[in-house]
């Protein structure tokens, strides 16, 4: 019966797109029915009979397979740039879609693609965030934004754990390049991140980035960034990333008015300050006080099913209408964070949120027109 | 016998003059003999007959102590602006001195005491920097430093637990105010660590840094700060600091050519990579692949001798010339990079170092022109 499985085709079958296929494929999303996929280079195609399930239809252009009437929903699994024009073309075909991340390369191609989920408000449009599906960052978020510990005074990440080696980005010739990629780990690695960074602490209003580009590879886009940010409340963070450091760090810390809360990749602790610093302060008579520090355990679900998480809550919300991991209109707010931090890089200065999104795009035009894909 | 003790003097009977003189008096310096202290304050002396041993003679002005000739060997221990110009006075009259940190208020004024030192060679001049006496930062220098893990690619300090109450600093009208201390947390807290990111990692070549003046107390100074810096070598470094946060952090990070290293307040931690990430870059054939990641125990010898450790140092140089924990001339090198924070967010702007020194003292005296002691 159609009603009981959404039937999927995936447009793209490189590292994401055949993961996923592999996913439906072992049975671990049963609400979703591979139906095609598609993509343009022979080699894939052919690798795909490989593993996909009998019955599935290749298809060597996306729009030859979003005509054919197999599918009513699909995920767009393409290099970066393309990511809004299959979107928008799922849309307005009324195909529901899920974006793998980043929504785009800059945020100006987004707003349309965002403009055309606003025109379709009945078609779901899902965003890949599975790391929004992490027990860890679900908990962290929700201890964050309960309101029990006040407000944010100061977020720090460190994540330096992307470690890319030179030869993973001589893998493809369109891999760091502006014209391919159109950014480096702030694109390719981190959109997680970012996306979680908001997600947990909201947007900034203020980011002042430096970045290095090709420092720890020869590539033209950025490896590696240390950007600092304000938020309207006054507070600050700060940011590292890098795809150099073999053994790098995942450590996100949250200082509140009333707690410390630091996560890592496995582990996440609260320490309570009784009471809060600004109740501390109300009453404290002593010049060498201080709040009582208190460790406090935090459980959490344990949960953690990461892409076909985001996946069985996409066919959910297609076949009853349950919450999505994360909406496709929420894509913009990571790369928001993204292309400030590269605008500011490339002007030398802060920058303000909302940027000027033109300046962005003749600021990455300029990149792309003397960019040269590898090999 | 003379030659058998150095007999000391102390200028300043505040929190640190106090200590001090409490740990000879205890019998923690065995090559100390207390002889003198000054205080201008007649409370601070009165306090003073209730922890000095016998016989130590009490003044009311260094000048008289400086001129009794009952000691070779003073500590200043006087409010930061006033160090240098002791110093000066102490080296001038050949009596070895042992100058609380910071060096000074601004390099300028430290220069001058620099000068007095040269001009002085026999005379020895030390500074209280006891965190380098702790077995951590010392054996993290030694592995930093021995080359064997290449460059220094990333450093990164986070060291917030420096919470200071609103009480703590009204309990000095001096305190926290342009005129009467010349700077906040990097001024009064944070010049041991300074001291320690240069001792171990070098100065940096150029500093942007955010500086946030009275944001969690009613005072003039910064008591938040964000600070990013690039080394001669492209390696970069964040230091984040402030006295707002109840539980802070102490966490310093440091990312080498084939090591990373973290040093908390109790831990040093050592994760070797194998090979390093050059060599590794040089040999390695696969996309997905990454250096070996092998964490390694550090033995320390356990030793954090601290005020003691530095006294006893002194000392020994004195008597038989003995290297110091810190030589006075170093003082310079932390308050460089603590000047060059504060000069960076005045002008709104990255800095160079060296910077503009008579900039630098331009800016704090437009700064200390309009300073209010409170009280």
């Amino acid at each position: 019966m159609a009603n009981d499985k959404v039937r999927l085709g995936i447009i793209g079958l490189g590292n994401m797109g055949s993961g996923h296929a592999k996913n439906i494929a072992a049975g671990k999303c049963p609400e979703i029915e591979l139906a095609a996929a598609a993509d343009i280079a022979p080699e894939k195609l052919e690798a795909a009979r490989g593993y996909m399930p009998e019955g599935v239809r290749l298809f060597s252009t996306a729009e030859e397979m979003l005509d054919s009437g197999l599918m009513e929903a699909a995920i767009v699994a393409v290099p970066h740039y393309d990511h809004p024009r299959y979107v928008i073309r799922c849309l307005e075909a009324g195909i529901h879609v899920m974006c793998e991340k980043p929504a785009g390369v800059y945020t100006k191609q987004v707003r349309e693609m965002n403009a055309a989920a606003a025109a379709h408000p009945d078609t779901v449009f899902g965003m890949m965030f599975n790391q929004r599906t992490n027990h860890i960052y679900r908990k962290l978020r929700e201890l964050v934004r309960s309101g029990r510990y006040g407000e944010i005074r100061r977020t720090n990440w460190l994540i330096t754990s992307w470690f890319r080696s030179q030869k993973y980005y001589d893998s493809g010739a369109w891999r760091a390049s502006w014209r391919g990629e159109g950014g480096g780990v702030l694109l390719n690695q981190c959109p997680h991140q970012l996306d979680l960074w908001q997600w947990i602490c909201g947007l900034p209003v203020r980011v002042d980035a430096h970045l290095s580009y090709g420092k720890w590879h020869d590539i033209e886009v950025e490896d590696d960034v240390s950007a600092y940010v304000e938020y309207a409340n006054g507070a600050t963070g700060v940011f590292i990333t890098s795809t150099g450091d073999a053994g790098g760090t995942n450590r996100f810390e949250i200082q509140l008015d009333g707690a410390k809360l630091v996560a890592t990749e496995d582990s996440l602790r609260l320490w309570e300050y009784r009471p809060s610093t600004p109740e501390f302060e109300k009453i404290n008579t002593e010049a060498w006080n201080s709040p009582e520090i208190v460790e406090v355990p935090v459980e959490t679900d344990g949960q953690n099913p990461q892409h076909v998480g985001v996946l069985n809550a996409f066919a959910a919300r297609i076949l009853r209408g349950e919450p999505l991991v994360a909406s496709g209109e929420e894509g913009i707010r990571g790369l928001t964070l993204s292309n400030a931090m590269h605008l500011s890089s490339w002007l030398g200065r802060p920058v303000e949120i909302p940027f000027d999104e033109e300046l962005y795009w003749q600021e990455l035009s300029k990149r792309i027109a003397v960019s040269r894909l590898k090999g």
